[in-house]
């Protein structure tokens, strides 16, 4: 299976895609810029969902359902986002097909136009702010702490599997808090929620910081993000938290009766990850052989195949790998035993390499004999023989070992690939030559964010929380700055 | 609160409208026939969702994601499918919107047309069974058993909350077989599943059966369904699993290579239940004074309520009833100890009757010196004190209990209000004046049930699997039968 997969130092991109469509993750649907999320990808989904919803919900956080379409006219209430938001999207303008008179199929029937046209959801601000009018009236009904699991629609004209469709599947946070101060703590703890689990689940390590004014989201005070370095020495942002100041609240027209009988705006949050996330999860750890999955991730954790002639062996082989899988699946471990006699053993090996099981065990006539079984790890890509008797506990601690590991790895390349450049020579010499993260002075100017745009694709991709006082001069301008930011090209 | 609610005898549907809004579960939105769900609402559908996805993968199907539109030549493929289904549908035909020249907001940008206008899913038979044309090739691909949990929009004329609204959320299973046996064999499989998950979860009994022709799904070969039966006597159709024979093999060119090597249509299947199953819940049990929960679905199990004057009483009481809510979570259920100081005890009992919480606890300052505590059922209403030391294992016995006893009053209500008529008159006047399920002989076609329909508003709900042959007279047309179908006024 592996030598289907463009080779990753040959063609990043290409190997990316082949990996997607290959490990039956996604593919491209009939529909331009949609995809389908395949069962195996779509299971990895599933537990990136059950771990972040665990967080939300540990965290006082209730899940709700807005409506997919938002009138048009919702857009315009708040001025920047509609800059933002409603200019790339779906516009459905009617409700009716009739059969076509000339009796090829069906057409939209001119009769059932909208009279206001309803758009997509991009994303939910607009649509929850203006349900929220009627949630909250006192000091008492807040904070209103709210996320919702939705599919969105933003009309990319150039898509990529996961990384950027037009539509995508994602959970949106919508708070609601009677101060400044709560709702800044409350998009702080979410992001913090994200890179926790970034680093816990997806074992990604990820740099925390502020957005720059001209990549904030359209309609925040201020946003919040964590960004990933990929193997290719590009920044993918993994999430973002928003803190909305009452711009929303002015909007909808949302305001309370405070603790001192004064009516104030609501103060406003809003926070989101997606299906981009498996993009990030593919790209941070996979090889040329296949995934290379998070064990935490992973649907199938152990994967057992035999290898015998005969029936006769195979039984024997049998008869341990089944007591074996049961031992595993009582420690909460998901194991399959591939038994299928239509594929020989080094396929099945192909596979599940391909397929990113962290762990695979194989069964031979001699290690039925002899009592042990050969354990392959797949991140490692290393093999060794055990004593059948420490399979569990070897198994297990495998477990955290892998998921450890790749978390270390990453950690490693993220260190070999950030640099701190001081003139820009040497910062256009490591954006073009060499990637990675760069570390360097601004002087905080959007005109120059978007110079150095413009002459290198780098951008802005955080203002790091934990980025010291340091005083310099920026690289493009020369310019007074106080400290670095982090410039990277950007998924 | 429960005094807001309408009386349930003096107005059915206002009371449900009441319900469904006081109890905090749903409300309508700004978008015409689209709902917002409420976390309330939402914590038990997620409940719900969480059962039936268990039970899918128990039965061996995986979830996957399909794209929420279609483009619009796909629904003429399937001749049936078609008139069913394309027609009352949200239609996207733009893709971008501008700004206003005239200042005034945004308008939909003329030049960004689609060249094919793209539907919003009413339901995804077309556009996975395009996907499933690459999938299935050979009988080894075969059975896909593939679920998808999403949103789908018809354009209802006439929506109610749960019941019929324009956007609702489901799951839709889809799956593909190599014989016609096994395909059947699926269907009603799910068919079971659907069933025990409303008699074992929701507490709903339901008759099982199939569609009559004229009832059947656009596009299957054989519908089938699970009714049940309201509170009103109406029906509530709560589940339908279809066997779509190779109609959409055939539509969308799904051959596969059999075990003889020769090539065949696919054969398949889909069945859905919907946030519908939400109104089914509310209306089965529920009474004047709220919602009535099935303790498994409940997201609230329990509630404590301090009864008390001053801080000393409630310091007391405050360790008796956190000790008892840590026993109680720590077999598993889920428990609230309500001690704002904000309400009084009249207050929150009311509200969690209003909210359905199956049990409800109150320990009062005589209480607290002679080790006893209040137990009131909520789905009898009743009230009894006992001893502290029993009440862990009292309220978990209390909700099987529960559980059951819902249960068996809806199975005598049902028992009570089916009726068998074998005259015209005795069917309308039933249907008319009692209301309920009536088993009537009808002569076979849709000639009759349409007339019948005209004439009573009463539909063919299914001819039920266990509707033993009996040799009878059509009620409306007086010729020959074989056996009694299922008739009800139906939401």
């Amino acid at each position: 299976m592996a030598k289907f997969l463009t080779n990753r130092e040959e063609n990043y991109s290409q190997w990316y895609n082949d990996l997607v469509i290959k490990a039956d993750l996604a593919e491209n649907s009939a529909v331009r810029g949609c995809m389908v999320i395949k069962p195996y990808g779509y299971a990895i989904w599933e537990r990136i969902q059950a771990e972040l919803d665990k967080k939300f919900k540990a965290t006082g956080h209730v899940n709700a359902y807005f409506p997919l379409f938002i009138p048009k006219s919702f857009f315009s209430r708040e001025a920047s986002h509609v800059e933002g938001f409603a200019k790339e999207c779906a516009v459905v303008t009617h409700y009716r097909l009739k059969n076509d008179p000339n009796g090829k199929g069906v057409i939209v029937d001119p009769e059932a136009k909208l009279e206001e046209e309803l758009i997509v959801r991009p994303t939910s601000e607009t649509i929850i702010w203006n349900t929220y009018k009627n949630w909250i009236h006192s000091y008492r009904d807040l904070p209103l702490l709210i996320n919702q699991w939705a599919n969105v629609v933003r009309w990319e004209m150039r898509t990529r599997l996961f990384l950027r469709t037009a539509e995508f599947l994602w959970q949106e946070g919508h708070t609601a808090h009677a101060t400044r101060e709560e709702a800044i703590e409350e998009a702080e703890r979410m992001l913090n929620v994200y890179a926790d689990f970034s680093t816990d689940y997806m074992s990604i390590p990820v740099i925390k910081g502020r957005k720059s004014e001209s990549e904030r989201f359209a309609g925040a005070e201020d946003t919040y993000a964590i960004e990933a370095l990929m193997q290719d020495g590009k920044a993918l942002q993994a999430g973002t938290s928003h803190f909305l100041g009452q711009n929303f609240a002015k909007a909808f027209d949302v305001q309370f009766t405070n603790q001192e009988g004064k009516l104030d705006y609501v103060w406003a949050t809003s926070w989101g990850v997606s299906t981009r996330l498996m993009g990030a999860l593919i790209m941070a750890h996979s090889d040329n052989n296949g995934l290379v999955l998070p064990p935490k991730l992973a649907p199938l954790q152990v994967v057992i195949v035999p290898i015998y002639k005969g029936n006769d062996q195979l039984e024997k082989i049998s008869i341990i790998a089944k007591k074996l899988k049961a031992e595993l699946e009582e420690k909460g471990l998901s194991v399959k035993y591939d038994d299928r006699d239509s594929h020989k053993p080094g396929f099945k090996f192909a596979d599940y390499e391909l397929k990113g099981v962290p762990v695979r065990l194989a069964i031979g006539p001699r290690d039925a004999e002899e009592g042990t079984i050969e354990v392959a790890r797949r991140d490692t890509l290393t093999k060794e023989t055990i004593n059948i008797d420490k399979a569990v506990s070897h198994v297990i601690q495998l477990m955290s070992d892998i998921q450890n590991n790749i978390l270390q790895k990453a950690l490693r390349f993220r260190e070999e690939n950030t640099y701190y450049a001081d003139s820009w020579e040497e910062f256009r010499d490591i954006i073009e030559n060499k990637g990675g993260f760069v570390m360097a002075h601004w002087d905080g100017t959007a005109e120059t964010e978007e110079l150095i745009k413009d002459e290198t694709k780098a951008t802005i991709r955080v203002i790091p929380f934990d980025s010291p006082e340091e005083k310099g001069k920026c690289i493009r301008t020369g310019n007074p700055s106080n400290r670095r930011v982090l410039f990277a090209r950007a998924y």
